[in-house]
């Protein structure tokens, strides 16, 4: 499907204002249907919607690993994404929100209740990782023609192994993790490069599927940091040019 | 309260590494409690709590004004708002995600259907849009000092009158429509100003106050310029130093 599209602006300068073209990130909403129940829609860029589908339905705990889906059917033009898996309870999914009193402390710990003490021994020199970071940044085609959306890679301390983008930065990592599992990559000696800030939420994504490095260009926060403390995860922040601060798990860079 | 922590990294740059203190942006979680029932969970700054809290019950049509809001308690050391309405109903809540099976045109109808056509007849030029989006710019010492938040204002013709910033661009906006309700502010003349992408979303949280000029530094999505349109909303982007583009909406700007 087309990622893009031509709209008429106005645009305003130092001189006079002209009527122009300008290029757009299309943005769909995309209905997650899971053995006929609606499960939730997500807004996103149409590429790769089934890497995204099914790299959703891992972060969000609907299934393990691929063996799980059972079938996923999508059909662009209504922008559903029809998914059957053994087991799904859609009550027990609706309550998930609205039920129990929980405050900080639990809910933190909720958070990490999926997630083990990452364990790789992996390891790569920092200027090495800096190449991967700059040739990443090179990578996105549709952030240089539209400014709109975020990117993600997962690599090999050798090398960019996968790329994706969307409008937005959960979908783009959620993108890469569904493309890992349908190729049978294994991620848990592998780097995620994200251009979106480092928050919990994306922590805790990477976590669940044991990726040990994220990296981002952008700025960590402090529930990142913490997680990639507790969980062992190695976590770079302002990766750019040759500079780089490395907030947690510092002994998987070298040099 | 609080809305930085001093961490401890190592520094990667052209010359040795090097230990040194780097200022990282606090995210907590915050469980938003309706009539005793678990709403939802926000991952937020801790930096004008109660306005968040309102603007989310206001976007996400919990309550239509503050009228209805009977009271709002916040305990900020358990993270947890709890919220009195005269009328919740948690499992219609709960049943609101995973019910009915539509597509992408009822997904359509569904998101406008909270949404008038603006009327507003509100103008200000282009030079002066332009004079607001660079005060703001220079307006956000979080970000200055961590480069991790979003932040957006509130703008008269005249001059920025709110300012608020959140580690999401979603939550930057709620504090703002919080907190013009909380003071009486009136939005049907205002502009809207935020760092974030133009994205569905945003248009239609600003669609919902009866905004009429939405702008910012970044891109907009399709579905944004295609919402913009229908509800008659001037939608700016990329307004950076003494450029813009202007995508709906442009008789509200002059020159």
């Amino acid at each position: 499907m087309q990622a893009t599209k031509s709209t008429r602006i106005k645009r305003v300068g130092t001189g006079d204002a002209v009527y122009d073209a300008d290029c757009i990130v299309i943005e769909m909403p995309l209905v997650i249907r899971i053995n006929g129940h609606r499960h939730a829609t997500l807004m996103c860029t149409p590429l790769a919607i089934d890497y995204l589908v099914i790299g959703y339905l891992l972060s969000d705990g609907i299934i393990d690993t691929t063996a799980d889906l059972i079938s996923l059917d999508i059909n662009d033009a209504d922008g559903i994404a029809e998914v059957a898996v053994a087991a799904y309870d859609p009550v027990a999914m609706g309550q998930k929100a609205v039920t129990s009193g929980c405050g900080k402390g639990e809910i933190y710990l909720e958070m990490l209740q999926h997630c083990r003490r990452n364990t790789s021994v992996v390891t790569l020199s920092s200027t090495t990782l800096l190449q991967h970071v700059n040739k990443f940044n090179k990578m996105s085609a549709l952030f240089l023609s539209t400014g709109g959306v975020h990117s993600g890679a997962i690599c090999s301390p050798e090398d960019v192994i996968i790329f994706q983008e969307d409008i937005g930065r959960h979908n783009a990592v959620d993108k890469l993790i569904g493309e890992a599992a349908s190729c049978g990559i294994g991620l848990s000696d592998k780097i995620l490069l994200t251009s979106g800030r480092l928050s919990s939420e994306i922590l805790l994504k990477a976590a669940r599927q044991g990726i040990p490095i994220i990296v981002s260009r952008s700025a960590p926060t402090s529930l990142a940091v913490e997680i990639a403390e507790r969980l062992n995860i190695t976590l770079v922040g302002f990766a750019r040019g040759n500079r780089m601060n490395i907030y947690a798990g510092e002994s998987r860079i070298d040099g």
